[in-house]
């Protein structure tokens, strides 16, 4: 089997502006989810970030790209329009997609899902508690039944997405907030997982659950082939063929 | 509009031999989800419980009912299998079904599942948070973004249910666990809701809000008309006829 | 209960240039699709085309429509992104939106799905047989097992949308394709419904069953009520309150 | 990678009765669907029948299956309640399900689907066309846009059973009627697929096409890993511990 190629896309802001950010991702983002999938071997693994031209997601990238992590935050709004619609093109033909925690305000996710991705959030250094809700889910395998990080962002419910085709993992938070952290859904022959941890302040891509699940997450999108559907005029009836 | 035929189901055991219970509900669980559908006027109520004769759910009663509303707990398996497979024949033609708290485990609930509708439950006196996570969806209306209910017994998660087609509550415990508190399904014509609240030992259908759900739930199951699908032999393809 | 308020907007350009369809539809589309919820009580019925003034679907028209029923075809790159996504807006906060036909390459029901929309199609004046794939759903009320159109436009699969919450009609045609005719989703508060017969060149709206099928959709796609979904920045955990 | 352990369950009743189907299938229909299994590779294929003890599947042959095929038709009703029972717990815990033809009206397809099972039918020698609905999905790889059987027992719509995670094929005959053909489910930790052609009386599994969509099913179907999922009384809080 092949490797499958995966991009890293990271927004690498924070990173050069904040300095707890700074400290905690000196080679932002992007690395610290890249480092993990490289040592886990079976993955080609390419990094690419929005002050890149094109945001370092040219059409030639994009294509050679099995699966997609997308993180991104301050700067939702300068990704292009084009960029974004490229991206979508592509997940409808097969790519998979992981979008990190507030990459759900970020246009491929709110493209493809057809909803504002709107939340509520808190920044209180609290506790999250992930629990698994469907044992058996390949982004769930090898987590007991829940798992939990000891500083994060809250994020809390309603979610506004489309009802999900599988929900994996529920949170909740000191304040007694849930959310659905961990969802599937499908757009074309693309396969799109949200995964919730991720607020920049904290040291959360370090953490081995978080690791194993985005590991995990990335071989369960990745394109089983490349469907080349018929659409379009077609003259014929089968029946007169 | 006539008005709808609601039967409440009820199991009838701990308010006869348990104490507390018996303080909390003197007249049973079944008569205490009644009172209110009855003043809210719009619904025709009668109550059913497992002691009597065919548990009341006759043949007659259950083809006279338009929406079930079913509790359950410690004689789940004194339901006979005819009847609980009646109830499911019903729900297939059109009947509503609401399920209350510990009913999950009930036979027509696991039937019309396909799953084992097993969870994690504690008995500890938490405060239950419940979120709305669908906004809009009919079962919330007139709700906030959530209400609370201040003891009750936890449900965790993995609840083991097929994808809800709709979640409209996820409730948070004391101890940390989740559990999507109200989920819509359907089988054949008939619309099912999961309702979590209701232990017996606390006095939580006297709440508003729970109250509140219960309303809204069954006015949302309500078969929209009795649909009499076409199977079988089928000898004339449509071409011939 | 007062009237639904339903505006039905249409394209209205093959109305005005092409002999056959300004002979079937010499009112426009609209006029054909409105005339009968006029007629069947309990709606305010407005009507709104494209080359009016913000194609007659202003901030005040769309806050003032309970349901939108949507015709498009020829022109569907015309409508200006910020009416498209003032649709989509109300639509997610609880507008039901009813897509008829080519509206499914429309701006509105793309960006609501998340999806392409392409699917296969030809135009040879073939009979369409419509099967009732889930009896007792509400858009079904009314009709028997199937009903027949006797001339109309093929469409074919694959229907690039995601997995439909419920599958109400799928269509066979002569050629031997079939199609997903009647589906239904959720964005947000917002209920869609996708119906696929209503080609230009043929008197299709004037069928009865398809007129039933209209009405049934508009109630079925009606909010329950307006939802206020609270989002955003929440300072303090529920435990703190 | 260890080989899949498939086994294959067959009624095996008309192949020892009826000439027609002796002359179609002299092995019986389980030797003709293990064959193609066993020349592909990287399967460990058992056979099982009715009539041996325990229906072949006892529960060590249980717990030895990664997915089991399933055909079923003239006897389903002797198959006894606890060998259904118990490969229903075995999909639970993450056993793949592959259920072919008439084995919708089998016990486990039923059991699981918590629906009828119902359909139309017709045994007129007519030509199936299956259209691939879902281009990408992993049950579809290797086919075209669609592919067509020369003779088959007609299935018509309404298929009562929960609206399908993922419609893979719609098949339509001459007749006009038109039949979800391949659908997906998950029940616990284990994945379903039915598969609609197959009539004892036509040579359908040794079609091509027919193999590798089973063969494709198969694969889809297996589970990831052995989910352990944690339920029953938690006497501790997360927070607590």
């Amino acid at each position: 089997m092949s490797p499958l190629r995966i991009t890293v896309w990271n927004e690498f802001r924070h990173e050069r502006t904040n300095e707890k950010v700074i400290q905690i991702y000196p080679k932002g983002i992007h690395e610290a989810l890249a480092a993990p999938l490289r040592e886990a071997g079976g993955f080609e693994v390419a990094t690419a970030t929005l002050d890149e031209p094109e945001h370092g997601l040219s059409d030639a990238r994009l294509d050679a790209t099995d699966v997609l992590l997308w993180w991104s935050h301050m700067a939702n709004r300068e990704v292009s329009d084009e960029r974004a619609r490229q991206v979508v093109d592509r997940v409808w033909k097969g790519m998979g997609l992981v979008v990190l925690h507030s990459g759900l305000l970020g246009k491929p996710f709110k493209l493809l899902m057809g909803t504002s991705g709107e939340l509520k959030w808190r920044e209180a250094h609290e506790r999250e508690l992930l629990w698994v809700t469907k044992p058996g889910h390949p982004v769930a395998e090898g987590l007991g039944d829940h798992f939990s990080i000891e500083a994060e962002e809250m994020y809390g419910e309603p979610f506004d997405v489309p009802e999900p085709e599988a929900t994996v993992f529920i949170s909740s938070f000191p304040g007694g907030e849930v959310f659905r952290s961990g969802c599937c859904w499908t757009r074309g022959a693309g396969k799109i997982f949200y995964f919730r941890p991720g607020h920049e302040t904290y040291p959360t891509y370090y953490d081995k659950n978080v690791q194993r699940v985005i590991r995990n997450a990335v071989r369960w999108a990745a394109p089983a082939y490349r469907a080349q559907p018929v659409w379009g005029n077609c003259k014929a009836g089968w029946l007169d063929r």
